[in-house]
């Protein structure tokens, strides 16, 4: 690959990694509408961008380049091919409606790179049109409801940039994402990917949002490549079978990896995707909370030259910890259990406790919120750089979600 | 057109109908599924086929020709290259998944035209695949969750045939439905009008199921020819300003209509539809829902060589009922509001009390309990057939949601 | 006791009973103030009251003598001490608001004991004062919402007299109910046991709805005095083990039973009561739904002198079926379970199907609709007579939920 | 009155307020049991305890004496007529269950004053009963579930001192609270006003949380004793009617009041109490949220000898502000909008921007998270003191909810 891209576990050294700082798309986030952009509650922007500016820094402070959503669309936006591309896509009649179209392009041409990347991350409402541009199918749209007083949605959940892409060691995925109201982040990453000069030359194993994806979907949260060939998949509400087993298959096709551990998960709101319940701090050590992955039923896939192109094996009652362990070739993974007593430890999960995002093995950040969590790891000898959640985590995503590693070392086992 | 087929009214006699008798997808729904698959409350489905068979009778005994949807389909998948265009679409490593897509549509293979369209109709579940041709890939399917555990999933709401496609004068629409648990119905009615000798050669005015829709959904539950070359459209929770200036545009080009009439909704659960709240009885006689017509803000449309194919006016504070009678040469429409006091209106809406589906002008036919609107359709001179509905109204549709004309007469003005 | 009333036994040969009419209330639910009244869905109020008469009629025809709850209260009202009693009760500041008990008392002491009767039962909204009692006040109760819309609230749970009351071998229980909607019932029960001769003269083993309950609720659908002393009690969401504890002392006290057997039920609202998922058919037969039952956890309750009254035995992982068995000296229960696939079971369990009533042993009366659990009992040897369940059931209740048996023969074991 | 407590209006200096400090009640919120508790969110506790102490700080700064209820409560608990009283009152059988009731006074009359109102305010589970104290019972209570499985019930919305109590003048209403999650902060409110030396002798107006309330609740937040004789009390989903009037009546019976203005509020989850929407920042500056105010519709009553004890003006179409205005002899109410776009405006009434505190006639203390409604209530004279709500926000409450003024000054009009 010509940009050197790639990821080889969840826990040596990162080296360069996306994220997407909140903007305009959470200052539309209301009481009324959260729900429907999958937030739990409105979020006071200007904090939650003083709170992941001090993310970032903390990252670069230790080495790590980190690249932004904002800018790398924005820059990719100066290319009228991409623009074209991409306004293509979203400003047609079946989004934006017969007799809006032209004064949306005619808007949107208007703005320059950095004004228009704005707007794919942070949506267009009807309001936004200037006067000397609308007409009189405005009104038809404003007696429409919800998400359609859009003429472009708003994305506030490209804050986890985690979803929406995976490296997944030499090449990539661009990802169909569950919900209808995150459809359009893997539109914007396929732009990137396709015009931004350090992110061409990449190599797709699958996903092309261009192409329906039924319940072919997959997140980004639910993957992590461990190393040592095994990539784990958790199989949730947002990732199905579907997609699992496609993807496993184009990684055994090209070579890219030798076994997928798939956990299948209960369906819980809680449990969204397997990072909210389990991430790696350190080579051999992970953070979970044992009452959702003692429930987990444990699958592996391995490539096979029979129908479908892999083997799948059932390890029944036999614990996901263990399995994973075992294809690591370690005697055992040490775990540490989300902290508190039996209220504290359901609070500090839900507020992101055991999402955490390793910067070299050993060394992960967190939320502060989760003190008894974050002492456990302490104790168990993992440095833990803290960031502020009070705004940040009421998506319900913390550090690991809010990252998207584009180069990562490998690990010895 | 070869077959005959057009509507031109929304009570002229009625010559030929599409109707979708209860069955398997019925017997699959439970109190925790029943939400995801539309419906309010589980049936005795046994009660609602003899129901139903009653409506199809009724119908008969007045001289219309009356297809059932497993009928039409068995026939139609009676033709390999039917049965693989269908299977091509629906058994897919998307829908599917892979290591099962072999076993599933070996299966389907093996089964006769009426089998296999029963399940169509009414999915295709884990459990029903036989034992031989079961896989390790079954207990992967089993760890997932909801539809997904179907191998096709049911489609009970193919009971209201009147929503998957329009007939609008002498051509048709495929419509793209809003939710997704109803997205395969149109592809069904696709297979049928591609295939099935009686429905080939028909004018499809708009809508492809193969492409995607993003937010153009058009349900003909919305949808009204009325005549005189005007179409009326609900612009509701389910069908968009974006397929309902796609669909004018469609129609103006074709010279298939002069206008097109749009009832803004309120966005409410109840009034899922225009044909849930407004219907005609006869040329000049209407029955309604005071309570949401009054809040309808209607525009009307008109064929135009400018940009974007049509101009739009917009009625402001005019009633509803007024720009259609005016769109009709009529003094005005006789109204007939929902029967009872503020309890039994209510209730009468909800048991599609104003869903009434004309056989001929001043002949309508509605469900029996709502024995107070009919009383008053009665006293306004209509002739009301009653059905039962007290297994039919539980997924909210009526006589006029149930049925899907393909003939009907004009009627004058 | 001088009435001669008791409940000695789940199924020996029933002899009176108290049932209450679908009327007044039923026409007052709305699909937007079901919910809030417990009801699923509205209903069609005549159709009830014609399935509900012929449920009347075949328990007659069977030699039960059946007292209607709107005829025994009407009776307690020709009686002025007795409607003193309770309108002192309901017509006062906290419910009926100053200003409006003037006018609200005039009118409802204006009116037959047979129509204040339908009101007590029905509730009166401010729409049916008449116009010259109404006064400035009646604009302020307008602008407020919900129940308070009442002058007295709807009581359309009466349906299920099984839970205001329960007849335990000699005596009885005034219940303490769950849900505030249904607060009232008790009330109205306890001006009947008061004042009504035939029903005065009770032994009352416990209950005052003229004290507060706190957590300590109690239905008649978790409660089953079997026989031999015996009486089983759900631990629901709506009966608690504060009431539970209270009257198993009550009745050790007066030596009315000699063991309590406390079935600690999985908290869902498809399970609400016992009888929703158990009942008997028969002296050593019962029905039930596994999928709940399995998941009961036993205790049992016997006199003590010591702290508190009793004492308390964990059954641990001991099945329901087989402590009841043991505590009645019979080898074993014959279990019939929800008939069908695992859709139609859980259908039929919603649908009341284990919700059976005995007339006398061997013989009960359930829901038509339910037909595969209804065959299994017949083919077990119960004779099974069917009423119609289509409006009845949609308040989620059987012929168990409907029946307060007043008189029933004990059964030997 | 003894202690010279009194409430003269809602802006005049503030002498002593009454608040509560997180603790152990938030320390149990849950995703799962935060709900039941009327909380959006989980809380990082320490950060609450944090941010309300700055709170506390700042008000004594400028003067204000705080008096905290976890010292009050322990203060009165000292006493062993008060710790009887109140525990009498809540280790019943109908709360805390047969067989646990000695343990659990047991252990509670073994804690220190301080720890037992630790306790009292933030519950006892069954987890934190002593080994030794645990008997067979609490087996059956384990088996029970939610709130049941509390000894003592959390009550973490003392958090909201305003509500459970108001200083009206020279006297108190001891509040029948809505939510029965709520319902014993009143009880310990009686127990320090009957019981701590320096609470004891206060007159109360109406109120005793020993007697039931029906419908008559009243909850602080919707009441304002504004000064000039005058009251206002907002009707709410939480402060009915039938309160209303019966405090009124007090009110005037005692000379305390001349008129009460009546806000009909919209029945909305974002407007429970008129402080939400609607606070005073000055003499004559008000700051409200222009959405929900325009919706109110006024009322008045007045003193009069006939039934019931007032009289009652409708004012129809005419603003609240302006009835407010003419009751206070203002020739108008300066009014301050929330700030912001549609969006942000909405936000912030939801972050409580219009819930304002006045320290002292353009003085008031607000979060620091509506920048854009403090931007206008600086530009408009008011000095704003900010504390940090991003944890005390959580449950829906800012400084005005978390206050119970007990002195505060008259204003001039």
């Amino acid at each position: 690959m010509s940009n050197g891209y790639g990821v080889y576990s969840e826990v040596g050294r990162l080296r360069k990694v996306l994220v997407c700082r909140p903007g305009l798309a959470h200052r539309r986030l209301t009481p009324t509408n959260a729900d429907g952009l999958l937030f739990d509650d409105v979020m006071w922007v200007e904090n939650a961008q003083r709170d992941h500016l001090d993310f970032v820094s903390k990252m670069e402070a230790r080495g790590v380049q980190v690249v932004e959503l904002h800018d790398v669309l924005s820059a990719t936006m100066a290319d009228p091919a991409a623009r074209s591309w991409l306004l293509d896509r979203k400003i047609t009649a079946n989004e934006v409606g017969l007799g809006l179209i032209e004064p949306t392009r005619a808007y949107l041409e208007s703005l320059g790179p950095a004004e228009l990347a704005e707007h794919l991350i942070g949506g267009l409402s009807t309001l936004e049109l200037p006067d000397d541009l609308r007409g009189p199918y405005i009104a038809l749209a404003r007696e429409s409801t919800g998400v359609r007083e859009y003429l472009m949605p708003p994305l506030p959940n490209t804050l986890y940039t985690r979803d929406t892409t995976c490296w997944l060691y030499g090449g990539l995925t661009l990802n169909p994402l569950y919900w209808p109201a995150r459809h359009d982040e893997t539109l914007l990453m396929k732009a990137v990917y396709t015009f931004h000069p350090d992110f061409t030359g990449s190599t797709v194993w699958w996903g092309d949002p261009d192409l329906p994806w039924g319940q072919a979907t997959f997140e980004g949260g639910d993957i992590m490549p461990v190393g040592n060939g095994v990539v784990l998949m958790g199989m949730s509400e947002r990732t199905s079978r579907q997609a699992i087993t496609q993807v496993a298959k184009a990684l055994f096709e090209h070579g890219a990896a030798t076994r997928v551990i798939v956990a299948a998960m209960p369906k819980l709101r809680s449990a969204m995707h397997l990072d909210t319940v389990f991430t790696f701090a350190d080579r051999d050590v992970v953070t979970l909370y044992p009452k959702i992955m003692d429930a987990v039923h444990t699958f592996s896939l391995y490539p096979a030259d029979r129908q479908p192109g892999m083997a799948i094996i059932d390890h029944g009652g036999k614990a996901f910890t263990e399995v994973v362990a075992e294809a690591l070739g370690l005697p055992e993974l040490r775990v540490i259990e989300t902290g508190g007593d039996v209220y504290a430890s359901e609070r500090q999960q839900w507020d992101s406790g055991n999402n955490a995002v390793a910067l070299e093995p050993g060394v992960v950040m967190t939320y502060d919120r989760n003190t008894q969590t974050n002492t456990l790891l302490h104790k168990a000898g993992i440095e833990v750089i803290t960031i502020v959640g009070a705004e940040l985590g009421r998506g319900r995503g913390g550090g690991h979600c809010m990252t998207c590693p584009l180069e990562r070392d490998a690990v010895d086992f």
